[in-house]
């Protein structure tokens, strides 16, 4: 992880290297902004902190689907997924100590650093808020250890109704898995930083999340048998 | 709960009363038919039975919005929200003892009768499958416990990606809460279901499931700021 880590130093200001776009077409660009871009935003800005946790699968779904990776996201109170986090009062903390702040609420055993911060985007709506993004690979049995406590912590059946994890394949029917999972309701950036993520991360090829945005998009099949292939 | 129970000895044949519709403008109607009916049904018929397991609770959302129930649906392997549940062979298994094994693969400590049966109807779609579900009321410490044991099962992360609770309220800004959960993806017939179990069980009146699935078929605003109120 740890895309600031991987560029190296920064160079001098002036010639920073143009941020990366998500380039999935019907899916709205964010403006992307450097982390030191954001941080002189003046006293009018929001920060909001959330973080993707993920980490390898060697599963297969049915013996033949592989999962390739665990991404967690969780039902929001308000019906809405959406990434672990919150707003950070930066008065008070930096973004890390706010981002860890409000994950422990939630989270608990898990305690994110400068190196996981993946991005900052400014949001659309009316107020000025910008977004940053972390990202933090972890073992599956770290991230099934998360699972566990969250489901255990006080915030769960208040602000959050349940983590998730996020299919990364695609079935033959070219629906099941992470284009139905695109199909539900996300709140404000959260479904463009998981796709961002997903590319940047190479953890889905940019052609199969454009694939499965486009898929969203036509017009949906009149209904498809409950269970299919469940049990 | 019960509802075959609470109609108390059935009337003679040809004198069934009329089996309730849902009644919420913007979802289809499904054919109800009575378990009698539907176990005259041939061999070319497929039988699915699934479970909503709900427990009154008392917590109050930031301390101002009644939760009211608990009220369990998955995320599935397919991206789609569903209840627990799946096919049942009819060939081996009576309704519910075909329940419970399907039940047992994902959730382990809970039994389900013929009391706790709700309602059968066809699907749509080109199978023929009949939909027969159940709902069973619990303590919230029984809820939490069959939680805590699916994020132990073997099943988790496989086709279960998560356990998550439905919001029954509607927030202020008449999205949060059930209408944007009603906005998410479902399997076959779980949102109709859910709708039915609400209004059947005077979990949620009439008018405001009615008022939930209304505001999701609004054009949707351009984009909420993610975390409102979440941290």
């Amino acid at each position: 992880v740890g895309t600031m880590a991987a560029m190296g130093p920064l160079p001098a200001m002036g010639a920073l290297p143009p941020l990366p776009t998500l380039g999935v077409p019907g899916v709205p660009e964010l403006k992307p902004l450097t982390r030191y871009e954001a941080m002189r935003l003046g006293p009018g800005w929001s920060h909001s902190c959330h973080a993707m946790l993920y980490a390898p699968n060697p599963g297969m779904l049915f013996g033949r689907i592989p999962l390739r990776y665990a991404v967690l996201m969780q039902m929001r109170f308000d019906g809405l997924l959406g990434f672990p986090g919150g707003f950070v009062d930066r008065r008070y903390w930096s973004l890390e100590d706010g981002l860890n702040r409000v994950l422990g609420l939630g989270l608990g055993c898990v305690r994110l650093t400068e190196a996981d911060y993946l991005c900052s985007h400014l949001t659309e709506g009316p107020h000025r808020v910008v977004a940053h993004f972390y990202a933090r690979q972890l073992t599956l049995e770290e991230l099934h250890t998360i699972e566990i406590s969250a489901v255990h912590s006080r915030d769960h059946g208040m602000e959050v109704m349940g983590m998730v994890r996020v299919p990364l394949y695609t079935q033959k029917d070219r629906m099941g898995g992470l284009p139905n999972f695109l199909a539900n309701s996300f709140v404000g950036t959260a479904k463009f930083q998981l796709l961002f993520a997903l590319k940047i991360l190479n953890m889905v090829p940019e052609e199969k999340l454009a694939e499965a945005v486009a898929a969203t998009q036509r017009p949906k099949k009149a209904a498809i048998d409950q269970a299919g292939g469940a049990a």
